[in-house]
């Protein structure tokens, strides 16, 4: 069962927080997932050997490009791999065994020690929806995201129960510019949020950046020996490693901070058409991106990621929740595993372009696989819409109540005395029934999950009430969180530090909106 | 890869079969799916056991009732249980021995032999909607079902794809007498359809005369030798076998044709509110009514069933696609596989009112746990809504789409050399693109499944087409289907005599609404 404890902030001290503390609408959070449950292997021990040993000719016939980047072909050369131009190929077992060095699993901590996410083993820690430059809610339509909705998802996610992780760009701020919304983002996530988040990659500095502000939030000796950012590394796939990522990879492994490096592949296009071919493709990119972190500093965490869609070949449209995406997700994990990383997939995808049964259907279809796949960093487990093009508000509570299904699901079976309920089939007994027994009233109020979004109703009540779908229900909890979010409590003096760093970056440069 | 083949009326002869060949719109049905992939075991060694044996301590210390039918209580006596009024008790492994004799697997016959499913083993048979008297349409609202529904369902099945079998009761044709209704309902399934069908349980006498109209369609002979029909026993949960069903189940058991055997459980009120309890009761409940089936046949084929939901314990309702019921369902199919029997459960499930984001998750989590429970025969695989009391013209539609889903990822992962894919990477190396590749000209029409409901259109069209939902989009496809729907070829002798025994068996008897 999940544990679930009451909102409290660790960190606020003196009067204000005690007032705080008192008036502060009750926000239940559930830790993360620790899975109770097997995962679903859909690769039998041939097919692993055979993905991974043609993963393996990958890297030592193909190669990998690192463009730009003549300090990593350096490390390379001096690791023992064949460079030619910016092309590196890797020997046999030479990645693998670079990729030994990293952590099985690693702790992220957050400002809220309660908060803490562990990353790997069986755990899965949700994390809502990334990069979308839109925004959508049902009474504004879809829209440029700005600086405020960024704030607002930001506050969801710290109302969300069943969501462990604040994120990173919960959508992209495009009020503000390129080069400094950054500093904005982080900012939010630190102040409106105790979980855990993540930090800039688009450019090295704003990854230097996010360790300085990570460094004010926590204290420099902390962020020195703990992690406290996982960050998004995409591979630019095929077999690329681009200067800007690399980058922000090296700066965040030298800091002893987390990233997920992540082939970035809509199936038939950046990858074959074929599950087996894009596995391989994966894991030949995974091995190589991590090796390279290790190469930067042995012991990095690093997270095997894997963001895989298929195509539509008509239309050349990326598809979601789509079998072919569940296999190779679900593959791999098993690759994953044996290479002993902690695992990164899957999220409540859709391309659909509003918070209907399509997004429902494709969503639930790819939170299952997540789940079953072993999956150990879900992003964009919640809010995800219109191919990723789109946050949407109402999505976002909409998919966060589900992830509670999977909290429960994983928790297994209860097999206790009390589980087993056989008193309760006694006292029944043929015909009766079960509303009022001993056991169900001694049970009834953690025997089922409860969703705070979805209808029960009568239907008669139901169409009283306006006859209103998952869409207008949603809306309603959006409106609802918002009104009654209060910021987690934070120590004023490093609140004004903060802010202080965030407004001496921003005026130390012009704004760029490229 | 399903096996996927277009339409061909097999039994049809004459001018007028082959003018209808030469003019029908082309139907492709995909053949029942053979799982390739692992089913999810949840319950450990340990909990099974603890399981099995409570449930014999049900059967044995607790007991079943078998009410108003003392033909029955004589049969158990013989067998060796302990019969006290209506209550028999099952001494421990005499209801396991019993269904020993029933088959692990067999065949259900279609009118066209290519429609014929293999029910057990590693496939799954996917069956629509069972039961609802309302029906709904986005034009039309929610009301009453008719006959003219019935049909109009029953088109929808044959035209859909990835459904396999037509189905029974797929809506309740109010505007039929109770008495009579049956007879309209078998004979659209036997002249609309040339798919699988249920015969009628809601009386013996009705049982009887679903298995008269079956020997007018396939001959007398082939209904003695072969299964023609698999019909729905629901147990009245606690512990309660009634004498209309059991009436049904021996009257099929005797003709050799197939029951399932199927618990009717809202968690909360007709079990225990705890997994682990409920399994129990499931369990012992399955073992009295196979057993019994083998009594009344030995070798009679039945399918261990488990209708499952849980309870919002607020309002009494029944709730769907929740993880306590997924739990119930997949373990179910570890206890139905050790006693070596078929198993139904699961189903496209919702308490929504409409076919919106709610219905989509709740489906998707119910189909998703079906697969991978193990299940064999699927009953409620798509319309379901409200419940099931509603049957949905559009959420019919689209969920039989996403029935594909589960057929692809069934069908595993196909590592040949042309799956693994490595001149495809090899060609087109770091940087480069797939799209034009000659391993994805050669595969790409077959590379992935494809929905015919959902939209994967650019924005910009999509919003010029009219911004339309699920919802709206399903219910094109609908028109669009009814519209071409043509009749499978039937022997005109053979409709002429369903026509006739349907027309006499009416006229014989007033109408009753009863």
């Amino acid at each position: 069962m999940e544990e679930v404890v009451d909102r409290r902030g660790r960190r606020g001290g003196g009067g204000a927080a005690r007032r705080a503390e008192r008036t502060a609408v009750r926000v239940e959070f559930a830790r993360y997932i620790e899975r109770n449950i097997p995962n679903l292997e859909i690769l039998n021990e041939e097919a692993l050997e055979i993905i991974e040993a043609n993963a393996e000719t990958v890297l030592a016939e193909i190669g990998v490009n690192f463009v730009e980047n003549p300090a990593a072909l350096d490390l390379w050369r001096e690791a023992g791999a064949e460079v030619d131009g910016e092309r590196v190929r890797i020997p046999r077992g030479l990645a693998r065994k670079l990729c030994a060095t990293a952590p099985h699993e690693f702790t992220q901590h957050a400002r809220n020690p309660a908060r803490n996410v562990v990353i790997g083993g069986r755990n899965l820690v949700l994390a809502p929806v990334y990069g979308p430059p839109f925004v959508r809610d049902l009474n504004g339509g879809r829209r440029y995201a700005t600086i405020e909705d960024f704030r607002n998802f930001v506050k969801l996610g710290q109302m969300s129960k069943w969501l462990h992780h604040s994120g990173g760009t919960v959508c992209e701020p495009t009020d503000v510019a390129v080069n400094k919304r950054h500093l904005d983002m982080l900012h939010a996530h630190m102040t409106l949020s105790d979980k855990p988040f993540m930090g800039s990659v688009t450019e090295p500095s704003r990854a230097a950046d996010s360790v300085e502000m990570a460094k004010i939030l926590f204290g420099d000796a902390f962020v020195d020996q703990n992690t406290v950012m996982t960050s998004l590394v995409n591979i630019n796939s095929p077999l690329t490693f681009d200067a800007t990522m690399m980058g922000a990879l090296e700066v965040y492994a030298r800091a002893n901070q987390a990233c997920i490096i992540s082939p970035f592949i809509v199936g038939g296009a950046m990858a074959p058409v074929s599950v087996a071919g894009t596995l391989t493709q994966v894991l030949a990119e995974v091995l190589a991106g991590v090796a390279y972190s290790q190469l930067i500093r042995p012991g990095a965490p690093v997270i095997f990621g894997a963001f895989v869609t298929s195509i539509d070949m008509n239309s050349g449209a990326p598809t979601f929740g789509t079998p072919e995406a569940a296999q190779i997700t679900l593959g791999a994990g098993q690759l994953a595993r044996r290479l002993g990383l902690p695992y990164r997939s899957a999220g409540g995808f859709t391309g659909s372009k509003l918070p209907d049964a399509q997004a429902a259907y494709e969503t639930s279809n790819t939170l299952n696989t997540g789940l079953l796949a072993g999956v150990n960093f879900m992003l964009h487990a919640c809010g995800w819409l219109e191919g990723g093009l789109v946050s949407s508000y109402e999505k976002f509570v909409m998919d966060a109540d589900q992830l509670g299904y999977l909290h429960r699901l994983a928790a297994g079976v209860d097999v206790s005395a009390n589980g087993q309920a056989m008193e309760a089939i006694r006292e029944v007994g043929p015909g009766g029934h079960y509303l009022g027994c001993d056991h169900t009233q001694a049970n009834f109020k953690d025997a089922f999950w409860k969703t705070e979004v979805l209808d029960y109703k009568p239907f008669e009540t139901w169409e009283e009430e306006g006859a209103r779908d998952t869409y207008a229900l949603a809306h309603a909890r959006v409106r609802k969180m918002l009104e009654t979010y209060q910021a987690p409590d934070i120590d004023p003096g490093i609140a004004e530090a903060l802010a202080d760093y965030v407004a001496r970056k921003k005026a130390a440069v012009p704004d760029a909106f490229l």
